[in-house]
């Protein structure tokens, strides 16, 4: 059952962590889950942490360091030898070890992988920091269990039972060549089902989804998903069996995806949590502001071009505003939806103009109610039929064009390979915001002209 | 591998659709995976989609069902009689026939159930429908193998071939006392290592994650990712085992939630995706857009309310909009990285007063250096001494006042258990644009009066 970290167990954690009582220190956290211990890591100071960490078993440090926040471990790996951590490496699966190894300083990676005790599990963990962590083969571990094609199930069984030493989970039985090829999997209920005398070969399942080890984390995520498999095979460019990824690996890069865009629309640069530093937030989002302040001079300039008519009609400026924000939010919606599209593999297969097409359409229909309702009220409080018709037909357009400017932004960035999420957030809204005015003063100048 | 549903293949099937040709779709569509076959039904219209289904075999027709999209979905089972669909739902996953089931209109559900075969199965079915579908019990599948404490592993496997009969993947084997109650999981490795005659209760994991079935799905998201965990078992309120939740059903959850706050963000109220019907697309989209248009004329009455001024210092007008979009971004910001934290459970364990002396302290910097750049501009490009210490002071109070409103709203919202989500998007940016102009004059009445 999943516990809350209380603000009691911390208290007894801090009494005893000041008494340097390591009976009680230990009493209080190793019946802890690693993932919780880790909440607990989030609050503690680097000597107490270091502490608490000489406290646990081997077993439980190296399940705690994968579950770390990414600065904490840092912190934690700077207090411990390179034996210490060659230890816990030992003990972890390959992915999560390699992973922990690149973090460190380069000189103390050579080091930690040639203390490790176990010589194939080092050399799987060097082979795996060869990939890039945005790949299947960032992804992926080297243990899993491979029986032969041409095995019978009693083989199989008893080559499991030594494999299975190496592997802490076992979600599939690959099936593979004498070229290590994958041909297949062995479901664990067709093992458990079959009679032993049975060859691999006539009751394995060849219909299985693999993906190369260059597949990018984000593919890799969206096979997972569309095809409802917890764990994937990945294969070299022959096709041979050289890891596998776990979808809990995959989960995290899936959120990490949706956040990055959620981020990004919210105009914050970086990955930053409410917990991080002042300076850190704030380096984050300056950026973005920056891009907003100086939209904001280029519309004051705009406006400051039109200062004459604004003095004979003074009542223009009420509706720049409105303006301003209609064109910004119409334009999020637009970018949104190809944006989202983009990122998960269901945009229609229509070119550009059928997309654009539909957008203006759905554009015209509510430009069409914002713009006559809006003329509504101009018309019932009494402003000047040119105010009214100015504001409502300037809408429209500024509605369309909106729609426009947010749909093709985003195709054309990911056309040249540039995360579509940039055209959300403060760069399109800043953007629409002086396109719009420049729209509002134009047509502005035609109604006046008229009325 | 994952194949790509390529035009030539949707030309090659509606040329068979065309002539009626059974052997030449079944050939074109019998080796798809069924989530690709999902896709080009996508593409069909109802009777193609009717006349594709008749040539599948049972066991495709099961698996195609739960891929489809609901509209797809609900328009194909309205073109099947209650036996047929009572065929598919006695091949699926519980979880999946509930869920499908509970789409059908009322009359039907019973009539379905009625026609099924395998009646134990019916029963679990039913009993799945009774929960809330955003619940564990909504999520999870009866499908799942359970042995005693008290049994030896020869007994465990001969019991796990029978009970695997029924379950189409197995990835943990629950272990139960007498009274049916979860007392831990004996993982499949632990089974192929340990000697037959070794009892469970001496070789299981008494360490085991459970959840109730009334755990909300993103609680059951969120405890499935924390602790790693690729399937979890479900239990009633006495302990009793009764089900078991797959990640890969979780990510759906996890997705769904993440593009729920992202649809928000962008001013959409419904999900929707770019391949939907216009008049859905402006329907999930208008509410957000009358919003921001009362917004606007709020605006405008803010203005109107001190159109003297402007026409007096009618450059009074050129910094509205930045003043608005400024207000606008930092509210984003600071609602976005609270939404996230609460979505994520990162908030710091902090009150609502240390959060907002934190936002405030980020909120400082940026408005500083906004501030001061832009007054650095207004000076050099020789705006009056009045205008430029008018806006650069707004947008100090501005940014100020947007990061207190960011951050307060949504965790108000969230304490009275609405989606915090609400607070971003539209609605702050137009709650920041009237208090922002507000500001501005404020600001300027009291600076036109000093210079």
């Amino acid at each position: 059952m999943p516990i809350e970290i209380t603000a009691q167990l911390l208290e007894q954690l801090r009494a005893a962590l000041e008494r340097a009582d390591r009976d009680a220190v230990l009493l209080l956290v190793e019946d802890l889950h690693e993932a919780d211990l880790a909440e607990v890591y989030n609050e503690l100071d680097p000597d107490e942490a270091h502490f608490v960490y000489d406290c646990l078993s081997e077993e439980q440090q190296a399940e705690l360091l994968p579950e770390l926040d990414e600065d904490v471990r840092e912190t934690l790996l700077s207090g411990l030898t390179n034996q210490e951590i060659a230890e816990a490496v030992d003990l972890l699966d390959s992915d999560d070890a390699a992973d922990l190894i690149s973090e460190l300083p380069e000189e103390r990676q050579e080091e930690v992988l040639s203390r490790m005790e176990d010589e194939e599990h080092s050399d799987d963990i060097a082979g795996l920091m060869n990939f890039d962590e945005d790949t299947a083969g960032g992804l992926m571990a080297t243990e899993l269990i491979r029986v032969n094609l041409k095995w019978n199930v009693a083989t199989c069984v008893r080559e499991m039972r030594r494999q299975a030493e190496e592997v802490n989970e076992v979600y599939a039985v690959y099936v593979v060549d004498d070229n290590d090829v994958l041909k297949g999997i062995l479901s664990l209920k067709k093992l458990l089902i079959t009679p032993v005398r049975a060859i691999v070969e006539d009751v394995y399942n060849p219909e299985v989804i693999s993906v190369t080890a260059d597949t990018t984390s984000e593919d890799v995520g969206n096979i997972m998903q569309k095809y409802n498999v917890v764990v994937l095979p990945v294969v070299d460019s022959l096709g041979r069996l050289i890891g596998r990824i776990t979808i809990d690996d995959v989960v995290d890069v899936i959120k990490e995806e949706a956040s990055k865009d959620y981020q990004m629309m919210s105009g914050i640069s970086e990955d930053i949590e409410q917990t991080d530093k002042v300076w850190v937030m704030s380096r984050a989002r300056l950026p973005w502001l920056l891009v907003a302040l100086c939209g904001g001079v280029v519309a004051s300039r705009v406006i400051g071009f039109h200062e004459s008519s604004l003095m004979v009609h003074p009542e223009m400026a009420f509706f720049m505003p409105l303006i301003a924000a209609m064109g910004g939010n119409v334009g999020i919606q637009s970018s949104a939806i190809i944006v989202q599209g983009l990122a998960n593999n269901t945009l229609s297969r229509s070119g550009i103009f059928q997309k654009l097409l539909k957008e203006l359409s759905v554009g015209m229909l509510n430009a069409l109610a914002c713009s006559l309702l809006l003329l509504a009220y101009n018309v019932a409080f009494h402003h000047s039929l040119a105010l009214s018709f100015t504001v409502s037909l300037a809408l429209m357009i500024v509605i369309l064009f909106a729609c426009i400017f947010g749909t093709i932004v985003p195709l054309t960035l990911d056309k040249h390979n540039i995360d579509p999420a940039l055209a959300t957030g403060p760069f399109i809204t800043t953007t629409n915001d002086i396109i719009g005015l420049f729209i509002y003063f134009m047509v502005a100048r035609a109604m006046y002209g008229l009325f």
